[in-house]
């Protein structure tokens, strides 16, 4: 085997700073999901088909990876089966395992497997890979991560108010600008009824959801296509012209959807959800959205999306309230709202906003430089001393020339070099020499503790 | 879809208290290895099946899970192979991919193709989940975590010392008692070289492994039924008889292995790594153990394995030195030493022996009562204050009864639980239960935070 191996298409490895960089997300969400009270669970790579199939549509059935059943899997083949030469058919007859595709399904299958162990509400977050048999292309792979947080088992507004709360919490620790987009699918159910034509929502919504990239004028003429009658249309411009501050949008809103039963509980919840956000001070911009339509078919309340003011990458961060995530699985009347964020483009928001380079400094503070054999019991006794004092260091294993060992450093960024030859051994000394400036200082082996305290932990 | 749905066999759902205790692992293992200069990599779950086949015996290449290939995957294949119904031909050619077995394989794959951005010695650490199609029994699963660590590009035997340190550090950590078992594969050839049955070293290894199991007269039956001739066997015997502590168990191994060359290689690694370790203080027990063979064909130098001290349980950590893992990707000539910490067992090992209790104070510190819309403003302000003063704390969502609130609390182990109902918010104060004993105080707002330094850090 001479050619380089590779991995699959729309896979990827991740290498040691990539990873740094992306535990730094996670663990910046993580701590602040743990802030406000919510608990990790995870569920397996590979749930049944019978689970996964007829979850995510048909489009999303093709996307699943499924797993041929292990051992002799053609004894469950007829040869009648087999002669018909038609994979879909075949794949069911021998696979019955498959990839989780998110981490919603695996979540709702989980709360009603295990319904009579959990405490409700039951907040809870997931991180954890997802496989989609995708068509890879620039950002879009075939395994990429997905982080859940969710509360089911309230109907409480405070809810979706503390899911604000933490994704500005988590967006302001990571440094990012971002605007919070909010809208309410009952209040879009509530315009399709008052132009009249509540069986078209999805239609309307996906339409109008397209208003900042295309314009109203052609809106309106896709609706047209799509078969809305003129008078619905022009029922429809006051809401997409909709202009003020969020105040002056909900009264508006009030007196146009009057009517709509529906609709006026729709903006009593937005009403209840931006009071309580009024009374805090979030350093997100908060934005009541019409035209915000995300998974319609999945949201009944809330709809919440985020995107960074810096950089025009589409949403970071998004959810809402579903009222019947379990009943799928025979278990109704569960009310919910999660939001999930998108490890992968914050990433990315984060690259090209530079605010990576601070982290490096979880990497090796300090290398230990192996002058040889006899020279070594010393430098392992300073290696223990720093270890001691939980500074992350290493001694180099081989006594290779000092330059190597010292460009070693400068690949991996390492600030401090220490080194002792037989000079410093003999006087109980260590040289330090500071990467950053290549100034070197001589100091007793009695100074390490101080000057770890002075000066690599200030630096951390 | 009335029957409860649930999970393939041999997989396992982690609710949030195994998740807290297994993070708690995780976290404490992670910190050691990079306390020690290791930093972090991921490979994908899926890995081609060219990279995965051949590596791990036919056995191995049975219990790897297949993925079916997307789409009409059935085109690939002729009505004459269909024809011949065979299960392992036919799999061939509808899959080319399949999960990760261990981390082992995918980290060479890793080494190989990325050689050029890699900085050598390179030190990495890799917890992900490898997936098995064995037959599923007590603590057995076809989805597990591996946790393993690595140095390659380096042959000092310093290596060696800083793995056993670090598994010294970890288990020090998790305050699991272990001793520490080494070998060296050098060793045990020159021993089969010594009896002259140098072609049955891995019969000799298989069968003086068993020792401790199946006492010696056990053993040397297992050998003459292996077809070794009693002069071989008579001249095992002083090895498998060696006393004393391992400076003279090393001396007498010196004196019966002087002629053989690789023998008296392997003895002088044991004194170099013995010697290391005896300059620095450890908790864990390092003893030398010839009758330690575990992956022999893999390992070409030391042999590790750790050993729970309390639980029987088996080795809950091993690894050795290997002299060629790229070769068979077609990377020669590159040394590594790694070990392998098995979570699954440690998890088992903490939880027998209760020292897992602690770690509950991971979860929510402070559960606020909702006492109903008007009141929950004031509750919002006290929660503000907590998570500024990073407090793990929740406000209840829903106004229930106080009840069944406390018993929520109770439930989660929440410790802390404040109320503020109308006379408390009238002369801004709060009434703080402290659930562990019942006992309840009244304190003015502006107090909350010196509470919380004295009452809720300290009890962290």
């Amino acid at each position: 085997m001479s050619s380089k191996p590779s991995i699959p298409k729309g896979t990827r490895d991740f290498s040691t700073s990539e990873m740094l960089k992306r535990e730094y997300i996670f663990e910046n969400i993580k701590q602040v999901f743990r802030l406000y009270g919510y608990q990790p669970i995870e569920t397996p790579a590979m749930e049944n088909l019978t689970t996964l199939l007829g979850k995510y549509g048909d489009e999303g059935d093709k996307l699943l990876f499924r797993i041929l059943n292990s051992g002799d899997f053609m004894s469950a083949v007829t040869t009648d089966e087999i002669a018909k030469h038609e994979s879909t058919k075949l794949s069911s007859l021998i696979c019955e395992k498959g990839l989780r595709y998110d981490l919603t399904v695996p979540f709702a299958r989980y709360v009603v497997q295990h319904r009579d162990e959990i405490i409700f509400p039951f907040k809870r977050y997931q991180i954890q890979p997802v496989w989609r048999a995708d068509r890879p292309q620039k950002g879009r792979y075939r395994e990429f991560f997905q982080c859940d947080v969710d509360v089911i088992g309230s109907d409480s507004l405070l809810n979706e108010y503390e899911l604000i709360r933490i994704i500005n919490d988590i967006f302001e620790r990571l440094r990012i600008s971002t605007v919070i987009k909010i809208n309410n699918r009952k209040v879009l159910a509530g315009i399709a009824a008052y132009i009249g034509e509540s069986e078209r929502i999805i239609d309307i919504t996906v339409a109008i959801d397209k208003i900042d990239k295309i314009g109203i004028a052609n809106v309106n003429s896709e609706l047209i296509s799509k078969g809305l009658s003129n008078n619905a249309i022009s029922n429809l411009q006051p809401f997409l012209e909709l202009t003020g501050n969020t105040d002056e949008k909900l009264t508006r809103l009030g007196t146009l959807l009057s009517e709509s039963e529906v609709g006026v509980k729709g903006i009593e919840e937005l009403r209840t959800l931006f009071n309580y956000l009024e009374n805090c001070s979030l350093s997100c911009a908060i934005e009541l959205d019409l035209t915000l339509a995300r998974g319609l078919n999945y949201y009944t309340g809330a709809i919440i999306e985020v995107k960074s003011k810096d950089v025009s990458i589409g949403s970071i961060c998004g959810g809402g309230r579903y009222d019947n995530l379990t009943g799928v699985f025979g278990m109704e009347g569960v009310s919910g709202v999660g939001i999930s964020f998108g490890a992968d483009r914050i990433y990315d928001v984060l690259n090209q906003l530079n605010l990576f380079n601070e982290i490096m400094v979880s990497s090796t503070e300090v290398l230990v430089v192996n002058f040889g054999e006899k020279e070594s019991l010393y430098a392992r006794r300073i290696l223990d001393s720093l270890h001691s004092l939980n500074v992350r260091s290493e001694l180099y294993p081989d006594p290779a020339k000092l330059k190597k060992q010292i460009s070693y450093a400068d690949s991996k960024k390492i600030p401090f070099v220490i080194m002792a030859g037989e000079d410093e051994i003999n006087n109980n000394h260590m040289t330090i020499k500071i990467m950053s400036t290549g100034e070197q200082k001589k100091i007793p082996l009695s100074e390490l503790s101080s000057f770890v305290k002075k000066e690599i932990s200030s630096s951390n």
